[in-house]
């Protein structure tokens, strides 16, 4: 155990020993073991978007296993149950999400942790945050950890608002209030969305203006960093380099990692494990 | 116990030997047994569709215990509880069930497993979502199997949308993720509904051309094929040379049986008997 | 026992013995005792209609004693609990119904089973099915019988659907399959009201001219007439010659009985014990 | 306990020696004791109309003690908690009450019993017939006494129909059944709402000319008047004569006593105690 | 313990020894120890407003550890976990909250109380109140005090409505009768919104011309001043002399105390403690 995962554990003073434990274990496999970085591999895209828009591109993945193997190959893999999935089959303003899976569940499988998304800006987000802080409460009483995605979607936001500074460091905030014990964004465009945020953003001047300085705005508004908050990649991209980009800026910004799902496993597996060799690696500089 | 079926078997490591054994049960019983093919006569169709449009062109259907002697007399019969409902006496753009059954109903009468119809794209779908998670839970520690009817309907979809590969591809994988270990899906037409997915298919070169390839892209998005998929035959067709050719292409595809009601309980029982023989003959095969 | 109880009491094979004795005393007490045959006396009126209009007729009938007396003296009385109630404060095009009682009511009043009623082609039905579907499953536990009355109403359904046959016979076959012993329907009309059903009627030739015909056709719809189901009078006729008259069809068609309130509590008692007296001959005949 | 008491407690054959004690404790305390009458002092004001507009007029009674104060000064004081309320911060064309207090409550607060409002003709009033019906079985079973308020307002009625004759009726029949052991409907005027009713009315002759009448129908309408049915007094009046005939009418028509709330507490205590003193005194008579 | 202390504990006779000991705790900590006043730091306002708006004006106040400073430098810091919340990416004309807090969390966490908002005026008002009813049941089962915050809101009322005096005089009674053993207010504006209790105040002559008059009528409204109410203060206010003039109001017309979150923790730690001091002087006074 590292001096800055021993830190980071310091940071969980209402968790139980169990949870502390579950938490330490994430934070000490794999290949960024001890540095207090991580990257997850997340498998829930052929629910969200559907089994050939995820898998088509490389069929291996079709084959739950086969992100076994990736996880295992380019590390080593503590699991994460996601308990609450949505799909697209129904276009709507307001998005919910249904649960599908229960602490319990976590349990019966081995997991070191349960991940539930919210979307803030949802007429629906009060109900999810009654759900997760319920939830929480059971998985953290059984030494669980708990992963909040949160995604701000719905009829209270323009579509730029969806990934603004002011939108995500908010929606980071809610995701810690919650409960949770790592929290995942999207990464924050330089847009901002509220008016009375902008007001307060232009009389404080608060730096925003690179990615960096956006990443670094939004880890300090989960609790002045002590929050593990992690940034997700979005589909495959055209060049490696921008990705490479990015993980430099989450680094730079003192973020704690990526989920990297589509941008891994749909590629050929070699290709893969080269790609987040090269991301993790940035991580461990 | 065949190597067929103990490899089935193997797929579904994280269930408790109870739900194994039921499983194994549905595998090796009937004309089928021992081959990892099964025909599945379903009875709801009174409910679902009314009496006399299910049991009058076959009056001796009106009594359940028919269904048993055709089940019987034509295999054997391992029992699923049916748990949830609709009828027709609404028009609903977005239709969802009623529970009409429980897994206390299905121990106490001796079943091996439960069923429960999901209507992916109807706006109700995330309740329904998480109805069968719950009961799939429950059922699993009672060592129940659990087989989902995944019918996508309601306004996210066209008509034709409602068997497109894409969407029908999507309800197997979602009923997949939802605990099923079998999963029951209509059979799919060469129409793709979604634009996003369309691409894909494209750009891919995902075969669908014929029903045997598009019933094979439907059992791969279930796990890579480590998921008993089943295909209904929907109403008394015209000629049976269809039902059979039907038959063959899901045998072809590596579907793993069908679900016939109306086109054998609305016949005389030996002429029922003897097109199910038939049918039943294919997939041994 | 009579061996026609014995018959009946051998269609509930799924039942407990509490159930199939609780079946049996409301079949071997009273004026038909063993006959199969039964009366039931009804005295939710006053919640579903209004006092006044239910017993200002003959204001005996505010007491709610009048009521045992009255079955007392036509015969004997098993007490069954209607657990749910509906009033007409409201205009409705799709109805629903309070829950006002419980299992656990029944039991503490020395009750031999519930009562509860549906309205399929309600927009509200589905819940009442769930809701049905979870108190039969306890009234059964606990050895009592359940009876359904199945009232099709909503804005799936034109007025003379209410009392269409295909609607009549699709709600009584409904009500089985939620788990009724006895199901209550109202008398059929010549009506079809689905256009997919009557091609099926006229299709295949069901005989439904007459009412005789008609509950034959209702009664077959319940598990090919393995259910006992009997039938409503509706308010208090003009001629009594009209209620004897639809007697004699429930009983030629093999309907097992009547339920009469207003019919026989809105008249004077010794007239009131005269009608039930005529009734009752008309099903031992 | 006088005879009186004795015939009243004998309504209750289904009820448990708790619920009867609990009874006898409200019929035999205070001025009235072993009359069989009741005037019941109701502190909900506050909450339902606000502070001002009620404790105003008399300072005093924004004091909870006061209340107190004035029953015990005027008789004595057994204790009903009321379990849900409502204000009047929102205008709403169906009202519905929020619960506020519990069967727990009232038993750690030594009630003998606990007060439920119901808005018969509101579209939420299934709710809230489902809510007594649960919460009364529960009341019943730790020996309390159930008293519901039951006031028919909602989209279902017109303003006269509110204290209508057969409404009123209609309303006090409604909350007898649902396991009221006391009654609490506001006085009826001779209005009637409901066609189907009026007609009845007529046909049968039913006398409701004078108040007495109408207060008689309604004790009628609760079981043939086996239901301790008590009138609300509303909003102090002009001159008290007025409502010392209201009393008389309720006392010739077989009521059980009154609720008096503003009448009583917005006047300065010596004057509150001489007035209900006479409506004792007119009851006792 | 002081005699001021004992004679506040007194008014809370409904109330186990735990509950107590607990207010007691409130009441003898920080500078105002004994003298029945407090002033409350809340800290929920990056969930409310969103962080960069709490904290960008003082960002040491983005580390939830700084409250704590701040509370434990100016005086002590006995704990109320808020358990339910609301953020501002929705815009709602009837809001709600989201619960996010639960007893158990409180009494893990070793706090003294938990705290809740309802938004009188909502039409989610009424589902609010039965949280609030059930939670605050739960909470004094386990010794814990309840706080609740009344912030009128919604479409039932015009925007200076929601600082009307006999609203805000309302909600502090609501709040009372809802459990709540500490009422958060607004400070009371001259307004009246209430054509109703317009007339009331008018014809009753009610004081409310001064804030120390409105304060006065706002606590004489929760049982007449035995019910301890403190006042909000708002966001930070150009000139702090205003902020100290409202404080010698609430003083003078009787208030608890006040909550100040913005206007002590947007300001950095020397100045806020300066402002604090002068605040609780003015209370001690």
């Amino acid at each position: 155990m590292t001096d800055r995962v021993q830190e980071i554990l310091s940071w969980y003073g209402a968790d139980n020993p169990g949870t502390l434990t579950n938490l330490a274990r994430l934070l000490t496999h794999g290949a960024l073991a001890g540095t207090g970085k991580m990257v997850i591999l997340p498998v829930d895209q052929g629910f969200e978007h559907g089994p050939a828009r995820s898998f088509a591109p490389n069929p291996d993945a079709y084959d739950p296993r086969y992100h076994f193997e990736l996880a295992i190959e380019s590390g080593q893999i503590p699991l994460i149950l996601k308990v609450n999935d949505h799909d697209v089959l129904q276009e709507e303003s307001d998005p919910m999400q249904a649960l599908t899976g229960s602490v319990g569940d976590a349990l019966r499988l081995g997991c070191v942790g349960i991940g539930f998304t919210i979307y803030p800006a949802s007429m629906h987000r009060l109900e999810m945050y009654g759900q997760i802080r319920a939830i929480a409460e059971e998985a953290r009483r059984y030494g669980l950890v708990v992963v909040i995605w949160s995604y701000p979607r719905g009829s209270g936001l323009s579509k730029p608002g969806e990934t603004a500074t002011d939108v995500t460091a908010y929606a980071a905030h809610i995701a810690a209030q919650l409960g949770a014990h790592i929290v995942k964004v999207k990464l924050p465009s330089a847009h901002i969305e509220q008016e009375v945020a902008k007001k307060v953003y232009e009389r404080e001047k608060v730096p925003i203006g690179t990615l960096t300085d956006r990443v670094r705005h939004v880890v300090q508004s989960t609790f002045n960093g002590r929050r593990v908050v992690i940034f997700s990649g979005g589909p495959m991209q055209e060049r490696d380099d921008v990705a490479f980009e990015e993980v430099r800026a989450i680094r730079d910004g003192g973020g704690f990692g990526s989920i990297i799902g589509r941008n891994s496993f749909q590629r050929k597996k070699p290709e893969a494990l080269k790609f987040l060799k090269t991301i993790m690696d940035i991580y461990a500089a």
